[in-house]
């Protein structure tokens, strides 16, 4: 049935100058994406206890479900934040990384109660937000908004701790279910609402305040990405929008660059924005008026 | 290892005051994606018999399997449709309802010859509408407009027998795995087509008319939400658009509000509407006369 | 508990004026979506060694795992072509389309090295391309602009080779997964990079050069469809835009019609073409300058 | 890490000399064990409706889900016969064994009725049988004795259609769970028991009546193997013994030979026979007497 | 394809004559296997914590992990018991049942310490009895003897609750994988071993003191079942052997009846013993001296 | 729900004491029976390749697969004899088992030309010592006897090479799912056959030569284990029973202690022996004769 002869096909794809650039070789384990997902699905017992995992707790019972759901967690983003710093540095046995990943996991651990409030006041938002929902826990369940927040929180978590790779990838299990990408650099304030959510993009240096709230469509994205003298691009530069408090964006808007939108303004559908908006300002797509 | 405190933590997460919005404390069943993902799977095989499910389906047996398919569903959705009831009424053994639940999972039964109609008009619409489709069948195996629109007939059908939860579970099902987001409650009419469909969003009191066909990043919205004096929301006004029969609306259009699109309508891409279109009307950006 | 009749709901649903466009009749085995994901997976260790499938590989050793998983995507792709054959011509033992599939899989092995020059390119791009990107693995790993060129550059392999069904199929998978829609006829050039990448389209007959950058929701799309005297859509036609070499299309942009971007060409965000654009010419939305 | 050349192994294990008894070179499906193990599982749905499978059953819709499991036997069970039929023919797209096959799944699912009849009076059996049993649900649901008739009189009925390597990997399914190895060719009549169950043995050639019944570690085996004139051995000639109606062999006995235990005869625990029994006789083991 | 007539078939099987015996009809849900083997696991990692489940356990989060599994436990047990009690009583909506059972689940939890302690010997017994023991953590790992007493301690905790069906399907799972066939009525002494194995066979009314061993293939069996004057079987009459403390009984041997093994008698291999032993008596076959 | 405190039991449970001797405490990873069952089946793949693993081997590629199975293996194996060593050390970061578990995994990796030798004569044996097979790769697809000698020969040659707990592991997996118990210590010559072999048991020191074949229920045991003047047991001391070549032990015969049945010799069926026996002698139960 071979005609064809697989093995030369195979010498082509292995010879050193074709493999180079696409070729991972190390003995450290690599991050899994199978234990990343395991970590999601218990924190979301950990988070919203009674909406997943074991459905029966009883408030008797519900704390040492949750130190242990904590201990699982703990022991495995440890080893997962290893796998990401490994990634990269490619050393063998590789005792700095260990620590380093450890001490991040340790210090995401002492964060979860304040993750935790965030995301209360993310479900709160959706619920008022969206005339459809009966209920909050109705959100917690199956809203793309509270999906796409949950996976946010837990990445800008990590991000802050300084840790490569697992933010990220984080934020694309998260973007694959909804169509939501956030980056996970950008700081979101409390109370935040996504309403539908496919094709937002929120950029790595977007600060956004409390109670803002988008619409499908909305990009938060840089003018242009800053480069060095040599024409490498300058990382970490602030780049992208800044949102004050309570704005809202219509769908399919587009704010570019580090601009600020003030306090409690509300940009239309569709609109471009390149520059600073007063607070409390209204923009619409000007040709709307007499549409 | 743990150096940390997960116990604190722990605590901290425990606190009822912490607790309170994000806990669901009921020994009534949630509704199971698991489960729901099987109805659907089951629906599929009597849907589009030897598409899924069975291949080898003769037609001897076709009447038996499809029955057999009837019967699990109409019991597992009975299920869900209890555990929808009682998710928000949280009392226990809910005989209320149960009895609600079981009419409606009959009703619905009861509605799969006109549902399936509808899809067998999608399928054509999908077939006829693309170019690239080879045969109806493709349509059904791989195209996120049918997809989308098995969801949707399915999910507006239990939306109809005014239960909560599942549809909209349902619906996110879809919004997921296509990027299309239509309300379970918007009213579509026969032969209708969704090309590419990413970034789709159909409201609630939508009214489609029969033959209509849209494309990727349309939104068919509402302007603003109606509030009562006490600025609550109020639900169920008509806010959507109303587009008669065999209305084409382009990529990236938006139509906001309860406008009506005349019959036979064509509205270009990107264009943003909030007025009545007339029928026959040729709709496009102002600005791409002298692009 | 059945007091409803599932068995009078299964004959309406039996009909054969009812069953007839949705029922599949056929001995020959449908494509499976489950093969189709394993040969998808073992491509991916062919391609990326190290990065998904065994993770300990050596350089000792590495040819040989690469000749056996050639081996496995060659059988299993040849099952799935000559599947995806007899999916319309739905004859019996059809041995035509076993010969064509047979010697279509035997081609597309032929390709491997190819495709993975273009893969490596691609990778590349989204490293150069992507400020936040720390290493080409980086987005071997997780970007959403290798998921969809992944499975372009397979799909579009087997497109050319004639085969039917089995290249949509895996452009859906995609779409599914990233929100990226590319027609498997699509002609993408070296070293293209998608930013964000929800929501954007590529239609069938596009050519797209080297070094090309495009952003979410754009539109690489066709103006209508042309008819021939009866009616009927044309297939084939060339409808879609050329983007000749270093184009690069902001987020939103559409481009409509056979026209040409010119070399170097750069479409701001949200604008809509439907003219040819001179190399080097730089297209920002008109409203922009006093906004 | 490779210190050791695998791929010096590797050529040993392959050598032509070395690979030639333990490779099955074939282009013919092998018998697959996954589904002979959902054959299995679907008949118990038929013989046992409501034990195994949908365990919520109405009698309104039993019959659609039977019929719908005898299709899925069916066409399993015929693949699987060709499967084996083609194991050693070693032909390329054998028909010869394809159209035999075919027949005896036929010739399989007409005599379904009969087998279910002999498991319902080893079910009885088995209630009558044991003092511990609540009801014959319960030996349906848990007792090695069902479990071991179930896969023989399947694999039993199978073996009369002339079918090779089917029946007896059926039956080696069951001596691995159950301890009880009974030869697919075994003659078992009605109402048969075996208690407890482990080390029994029955041979290819026993005949054994109605309402027999047999405990632990009972060997019904052959005294020697009879060979022809160039010393090799002859099959099908009957060596094991035959048991009349209502026999009763205690645990450990050895019944050797084609000797013949009449008709109500009771054998004594560890006991050795290789003689005729007595229809009525109770044979004990001597030694017991003065013990 | 279909030449034979499988619904005629069906039609038969369904009959209500033919069904009637082999038919569960109940809208009470089934006793789960998997349920059960989900029991079975989570009691390993309460009984042998580290060994099973997590098994990065430390000393400051076990307790953590042991209340959640108990609880885990707690709840399933509870369903499993009232699955079983609602087994035969068929009745609908069984109050008595789930009163019953979740009485006798609450009562488990209190024996869990006390049947702890029991195990603990076993492994000790395991240990100090096979010389091919390298640590306790091995039996407990692997060797058939801990497995088959684990689920016996178990199953006789439930069996003493009076829970029909559960206490045989758990002593069945045992049986099944080890050889090993304990009634879950046997009542077994501290630290017992079970050497080997296959072949064990020990009856409902044994009762066992501390510190025996046996080896493979030993029945500890009745005689006879007592009948009543109508000639049924009469449940729970004493009628199989008492071992009393530090009795060991070699391979192969059988114990039948109501008799008394004294303390520290030693039975010999393949012994057939229907009378009483007096303590420290060595039991051998007669004719092995001058073997 | 939770009358009863769980929070009690579970500090019983923990409570130091009780914990003791059933705690495995060690951040080591423990062995892992998913991992072993892993290997296992890649060996299958290995010794008998296209009866498992991919079935469409042609000779063209059976070289590659068969390399990049044993490159999985050996890396599989390393790790779990490394766990094995460290099961018992429970040493962190343990170097010294690092090492030794690494070079004993080469070491196998070596000796698998000759394990499949030997394992061809096993199949051959099977073949020709049971008159219903049909072809050798009858008994490589369903015989236990090869299920047996395949783990025995992978067991006794890891058990050579002084690796502690893994051996056993392997053997319990094949007791299990045969009922035989061959011990990893045991030397087995070639061309070995188990005929039904529920029961056999194989102690730790036997010697097999070639040719041999034995029946279910067959003990080749210790008589007792010798202590030293401690009164602990001595391990490793020659204590089971040699068999030269081609000797015959029929069922459930007994043979126990350092005696030696010499070349030839038959042992009839339930004899028990604890002497040496002359080469050629047929040993037989006295009482048969008169029987």
């Amino acid at each position: 049935m071979n005609s064809i002869k697989l093995n030369d096909i195979s010498l082509q794809l292995c010879k050193p100058s074709a493999v180079n650039a696409l070729y991972h070789k190390s003995d450290q384990a690599l991050p899994s994406l199978d234990i990343l997902h395991k970590i999601i699905s218990l924190l979301k017992s950990v988070i919203f206890p009674g909406y997943f995992g074991n459905e029966n707790l009883s408030p008797d019972t519900l704390h040492y479900h949750m130190t242990a759901h904590l201990d699982n967690v703990h022991q495995l983003l440890t080893s997962q934040l290893i796998a990401g710093l490994c990634f990269d540095c490619k050393k063998s046995r590789c005792l700095g990384c260990e620590k380093e990943g450890r001490e991040a996991a340790n210090q995401f651990m002492l964060n979860l109660p304040e993750l935790r409030d965030m995301l209360s006041g993310d479900v709160l938002a959706a619920y008022e937000g969206d005339p459809a929902a009966k209920s909050p826990g109705e959100t917690i369940f199956c809203y793309p908004s509270i999906t796409a927040m949950f996976h946010h929180r837990i990445a800008h978590a990590i991000y802050k701790l300084d840790m490569p790779l697992i933010p990220r990838i984080i934020a694309e299990m998260s973007h694959s279910s909804t169509g939501i990408d956030i980056h996970p650099g950008a700081q979101i304030g409390k109370n935040f609402f996504i309403d539908h959510g496919t094709g937002v993009v929120i950029g790595e240096t977007c600060i956004i305040g409390n109670g803002c709230r988008i619409y499908q469509g909305v990009t938060l994205g840089a003018l242009s990405f800053p480069k060095n003298e040599n024409g490498t691009l300058i990382k970490g530069v602030p780049r992208h929008p800044i949102l004050e408090d309570n704005v809202i964006v219509y769908a399919g808007a587009t704010i570019l660059g580090r601009v600020t939108i003030g306090s409690g303004a509300v940009i239309g559908g569709n609109v471009w924005i390149t520059n600073n908006v007063s607070p409390g300002a209204r923009i619409a797509q000007e040709h709307n008026a007499n549409n």
